[in-house]
């Protein structure tokens, strides 16, 4: 048999034109959202305020199986999609495994991630609606970048609020979202209620994603003609990020694969959501039986310490609400150079996969363990790979070494979701040895389980 | 006709396995490179001391049509490699052409830029040969980038001589490079005796691509196991680079489009010189007659007002001497952020060939006009331009345009050489408003002329 490519790209025919919706082959549902102040399941119109309304429909639908990505929206894919399956063949002698190791790669667009994927999507249906602008929040900046672009494209004003820390380590990715025409303010910021209110409690914090949540949903609600988005949890990311496992599946069964092992990183779910969404259907309809790892820090481990039960999405209490695995919307997470996976709670629909048994494991990682991981894959394969996305690298790093050791010949496929080209101040700090791991005890996390609403 | 793709990778079977030696066509052949103490042409032996003896050879080798390309490069090549090429549908649109636009885009690799192609080969030439360390200078960052990751993947040690603006500008290519486990070192530095002399005369200098070869050069001479590699206008760099022209041509041919035009960036050459070699071979052997167009910035000219004279190679004077189109070795070039185009001479090859017509045109242009194109493009094309490579997007609109109101369907090929995730505090003063355009004065250029050795 001839010897697999290095990269496996499909063209353009051979891309998937269908979003696929994992809940619609769920047997059991993840629970509805609730509306907070009547805690009975949200409606779909109730939904129009904060989001545009086909995405309020994606939202909310649980039995479409699929959905076909609009004609324009696939004119933009194919500016970088469908993005290249790596074959990680130095790695795996490096490792010297019989594994096979595969990554799906996509950071080759200048937003540098899988988030412009939905980015894309989100913003040409707010420009179908006739909005003239929107609000997000950003924590890496990855997704601020995306949205920033996708705006441009479709002639959308957009106002990212920016995780603190970030805005601060991050100068130029603020100034990539500027050169693509994005106003971009650190959050907790003075321009909204929230902001104010978190700001006046601790006016040294460095932010945080669901805090940022709070000010883009208040900024977007108060503001005609502008609606809210999000990057990652809601079931519409998940659809639209399902591109990523579609085309991975096409692709290894071009070369005669199927993994055993998926891998993903874990911080809101986006990535890991659509990257095993099409697995997860083999799996859920019996026809397939693939090991699901997700791999998520140490110093914000929803998954491996949380609670599954029902919260806001956001710090500032104003999103409808979510049953999910939960640090609580209390809880701050510690400053964290892998800053896009710092979020207290977890895509419902993983969050309900993994209670039932479906997402088979969660790991948590020590930062320095990934940076180091990091380090050796940029050298073995030529991409320096995003800190979100060097959680994968672990896990599958840890997998490949477990099939030496066991003489089993895997396949492993993980999602690198992004470049690291904006986190060189972490990369830095890891060179210098400056970085330093933070674990939580329970104590720490005590107070955002208190504030998890009483339901 | 079924719609041309927006990207066309070729597989790994349809990727060329040969370098391309446009030397080997040219009926008149470049002069001869000399020594600057006998004025002798210089034998391929007298480079040994500099350049490992592979390089050497290919440097000297003037009749070799096609040289393979050793299986170790290869494999490497292919984790980056074949590069798209791809179709900018959305720019077209924009501007309303009836050109077909196609831009080869390198920029898909951690190093950002098409560079590595030529770094890989030189370390794997390096290692080859039993050296345990190199030398090198770079400008932008992009060619220390890239032979920092290809000394990692073969295991060799490195020292990077970088221009000092850029040193100052990109703290974060620095980071990237060390990150690789280079050593970069700010020139002019203390570190060898040629910078403490370019700093006694002027201790505020930015620096300059000919002062970091001099240093570079210096400090691989005086090392045991250490050569110097160079990431432009050599020979060698202009072989290993015409696997972006000849994967062009090939992708080309498949989708069954030759270009008419072909635009590129211009510095040194190593871009323009590989992007442009198999169609040049076509001009050559009277096949075809596209137009050639190369784009430097007006800051430093050296092909539209540089003389075509024997000179040295860097600032120093310690390199042997090449007949080019140069400003002088002792021409030192204003602050200008497009920093790998920041280069007193330009490839013999190239110049050879400008100076004889086949090289059809030369432009010059100021960096406000190519800023403003480059966030245009990142707009359209979901790509952001390194700001060298935006001097090519620059030339490519500008016959676009022509297009449009000639009412041609011309065929437009132009190198989109890297990314620009490094140069955001260039993007950033051109969105501020505060970046400036430098046209030197015929005056400005005359020290650089009264440098020019006498021969």
């Amino acid at each position: 048999m001839a010897k697999i490519p290095h990269r496996i790209i499909l063209t353009e025919e051979q891309m998937p034109k269908q979003w696929y919706n994992l809940r619609a082959d769920m047997k059991e549902q993840p629970d509805p959202m609730l509306n907070p102040a009547t805690l009975k399941p949200i409606r779909t119109e109730e939904l129009y305020p904060i989001f545009c309304e086909e995405l309020a429909k994606q939202e909310t639908d649980c039995t479409t199986h699929y959905f076909d990505i609009p004609e324009p929206v696939l004119d933009l894919y194919m500016t970088y999609r469908p993005s290249p399956l790596c074959r990680a063949y130095h790695l795996e002698k490096y490792l010297d495994t019989p594994a096979h190791i595969y990554y799906k790669f996509e950071g080759s667009n200048t937003s540098g991630s899988h988030k412009l994927n939905s980015a894309v999507a989100q913003a040409y249906y707010a420009k179908q609606q006739g909005l003239t602008s929107l609000t997000t929040e950003t924590g890496a900046g990855q997704w601020g970048t995306a949205l920033a672009e996708a705006c441009a494209h479709f002639g959308l004003g957009l106002d990212v609020f920016m995780v603190k820390g970030s805005y601060n380590q991050k100068p130029y990715r603020k100034s990539v979202m500027q050169t693509f025409g994005a106003n971009v303010i650190a959050s907790p910021s003075d321009t909204t209620r929230v902001g104010r209110a978190i700001l006046e409690m601790d006016p040294e914090t460095t932010g945080s994603l669901g805090c940022a949540i709070s000010e883009a949903i208040e900024k977007a609600t108060t503001t005609p003609g502008c609606r809210y988005v999000l990057g990652s949890v809601l079931n519409q990311v998940l659809l639209h990020q399902s591109i990523i496992g579609l085309e991975s599946k096409v692709a290894m069964e071009l070369i005669g694969e199927y993994p055993d092992i998926v891998v993903g990183c874990a911080g809101g779910g986006s990535n890991l959501g659509g990257l095993i969404a099409p697995f997860m259907q083999d799996k859920l309809l019996g026809k397939a039986n693939p090991h699901f790892i997700a791999v998520e820090p140490a110093s914000c481990p929803s998954l491996t310490r949380g609670r599954y039960a029902y919260d806001f999405c956001d710090t500032g209490k104003v999103t409808p609400l979510a049953r999910m695995y939960t640090l609580g919307s209390g809880f701050i997470p510690a400053p964290n150079h892998a800053g896009g996976l710092r979020y207290h709670g977890m895509s419902p629909v993983l969050s309900k996969l993994y209670h039932d048994g479906y997402l088979d494991e969660a790991r948590s990682v020590e930062q320095t363990k990934v940076f180091e991981d990091a380090v050796l894959f940029s050298r073995l394969e030529t991409v320096l790979p995003a800190p979100e996305s060097a959680h994968a690298i672990h896990g599958a790093i840890q997998e490949a070494i477990r099939c030496r050791e066991a003489g089993e010949k895997k396949t492993i496929l993980f999602g690198l979701t992004g470049t690291g080209y904006f986190d060189m101040t972490a990369y830095t700090s890891y060179l210098e040895h400056t970085m330093t791991d933070y674990i939580p005890t329970d104590e720490d996390l005590q107070p955002g389980f208190d504030s998890l609403p009483q339901i």
